[in-house]
């Protein structure tokens, strides 16, 4: 393995962020010294259970949910895949709705059962009198991403969950037993925005430890406290039957401190993030006169720049970059069939030629200004030239 | 948390290891420093892809397979999950057959499909007349553990996969499309048996890196080319598209470490353990006049003593044995619902006041001949008096 030069620029924390080194120091003990599985019986293991059980609480905590709403999962899409699949198994009969720039962890599951796709305006939010159009007597679940992975739009969940609230009462006056249940995906939202699920009023949430500085491969989803879930994965029954197998207890510990330092730094650093996102795109629109940011503006994560730059190939920009320290992405990482056309870009209009045109630049705790300069002198003279 | 005092004897192997340093310093440089996703396109995270890869490989190496043919999955029981729910979702009118005690996440996942109980003698093996007589044209799948979690017996693989082997052919003869396919869970099996498929005849194996002193929540599907597999989990299509989700780099780094060394190491651990049982099951017989060893002892694995003593309550002996120094375990930490009399003890004709008397040592690498001395001890003056 290449060791990586210390002067590369990482923009692509959309995709991985490293793990906050106190969240290593928080899971080290558990690895070899406190290693014991969590169901046993001795003082032992019962000790690793109690430490399970806090690092549970400090994520409901945050959340603003109970523990016992609180389901650890083997990562974000885990925890998307036992939320949807939980409720439309439980509510077979049924339909769903998402949006027509969810994750493909949203998108894939729920296109298992019976699901239509809200339409997005031009600037990448939902568009709320489509959704409102969509939900019929049928309608159990609407699952709507917190802020878009490519384009770091910001979605109007308050909004949403009014209607939701509204409908729900009016069920309950027509005698229509079926709930309609909120489920948002918070995986790129939970370093910047609030997760208090009361505030926000939803009944499930995902987070996701690889995106939020801590562990990969470890997840909690919020399910609301009567939220009825059939299991996704069988076996011993640990949290709750929802995912069986024995418990990571170092990733958990791990996912738990990286939430609790993520926000509690947010309040610092998202000005810190939306001023370097200001620098970036007043230096983009100075230096690169044909290139336009894809998703609003106002309504938007601070450390996303997306951008289509007109007759440009991105993959020969991105190799470029790369060859001058910058890290950048074309799109989302998470697509493994990577050659099909991102459908978030798609839904927001861009054409197929656009959207080969376009990059996401997504900043993290480690970018600086200096940074950003660096970035948009080498892109400027990548394209310019 | 409190610190575990150092002179505890842990003979509960078989419900988590501790990692191995060695493990532990392979996984090091991808939580902070290598953390990039290795579906990203920058040559770092190229660098992180061919890591992964080259732990793929290493993996394949000690299963006799191809690198294309394992998949990572986060744990044993996810594995298992993946396994048999994307069979049987893949041949929906098929039936399949487990034994009678197979862990949890077997006995969970398979009773979703048509699945069929195959007997076991009383001394934990399968009983292979039972097994065959089951077969129908309909039947897609057997899936047999390797070794048993509970009271360590081992199966007949090869003699299992001879009889599927002639069913195959005869199929092929009589046009019959259904193919017969083999999995075995070898998450118990992988310290002291040869995992090599080929050599085993099986077409899906599962391991998991909690249980061979490597991380939790990480595990392997060995998936024999051509196999047709229904995705479980669903989203970006890593993994084959069989578990979606960013890979945990660092996790399959220590799994493959974690494989590599146990396998190195079998040939002496096997003989030194078998010697370490020796003693614990004659220890048994001399001082505890009124116990049973439950399974087979000559087909069994080196690290596990099973046993019953008549007019005990396991509950009980735990405790005291805890409080002696001694972590033990009455059956599996898998099951979180423990209240359930264990079903491998009723398979092989215990009842339940036997079962409420049973309990389970599981050897490992750190266990030494004073430690089975001191545990004799121990345990015969608590029962005894």
């Amino acid at each position: 393995m290449k060791k990586l030069s210390k002067s590369a620029i990482y923009l692509d924390y959309a995709a991985a962020s490293p793990m906050d080194d106190r969240v290593l120091v928080a899971m080290q003990p558990y690895f070899t010294a406190n290693f014991y599985n969590p169901s046993a019986t001795y003082l032992a293991a019962s000790d690793a259970k109690k430490d399970l059980d806090e690092a549970r609480a400090l994520v409901a905590h945050w959340l603003g949910a109970r523990p016992s709403e609180i389901i650890f999962t083997a990562g974000g899409t885990e925890a998307n895949n036992i939320a949807i699949n939980g409720v439309m198994k439980s509510y077979p009969k049924s339909n769903l709705i998402i949006s027509a720039i969810e994750h493909d962890s949203v998108r894939g599951v729920a296109h298992q059962a019976n699901c239509k796709e809200a339409k997005v305006n031009k600037d990448g939010r939902i568009n709320i009198q489509d959704l409102t159009s969509k939900i019929d007597d049928n309608t159990v679940l609407i699952s709507i991403m917190h802020a878009n992975n490519e384009i770091g739009t910001i979605q109007p969940i308050k909004e949403i969950s009014e209607i939701v609230s509204k409908i729900s009462r009016q069920r309950l006056k027509d005698g229509n037993t079926t709930p309609l249940l909120l489920h948002i995906d918070s995986c790129q939202a939970a370093n910047y925005l609030d997760l208090h699920v009361a505030r926000l009023g939803v009944d499930l949430l995902s987070i996701n430890g690889g995106k939020i500085y801590g562990p990969k491969q470890i997840g909690a989803l919020y399910v609301k406290g009567g939220v009825k879930l059939s299991p996704t994965l069988f076996g011993g029954g640990q949290e709750q039957g929802l995912r069986s197998g024995t418990q990571n207890v170092p990733a958990a510990i791990g996912l738990a401190k990286a939430l609790d330092i993520t926000q509690k730094m947010k309040n610092q650093e998202v000005p810190r993030l939306q001023k370097l996102q200001k620098l970036f795109i007043d230096l983009i629109e100075k230096n690169i006169p044909n290139a336009v940011i894809n998703g609003s503006i106002k309504t938007r994560l601070p450390n996303n720049v997306h951008l289509t730059i007109e007759n440009t190939d991105n993959e020969t920009v991105l190799i470029k970059l790369d060859e001058a320290g910058v890290q950048a992405a074309a799109g989302s990482a998470c697509s493994a069939s990577s050659d099909e056309p991102s459908h978030v870009l798609k839904a927001i209009g861009l054409s197929t030629r656009q959207i080969q045109s376009s990059l996401r630049f997504t900043m993290g705790r480690n970018t600086t200004e200096k940074d950003v300069q660096e970035t948009l002198a080498k892109l400027s003279q990548i394209v310019n030239h």
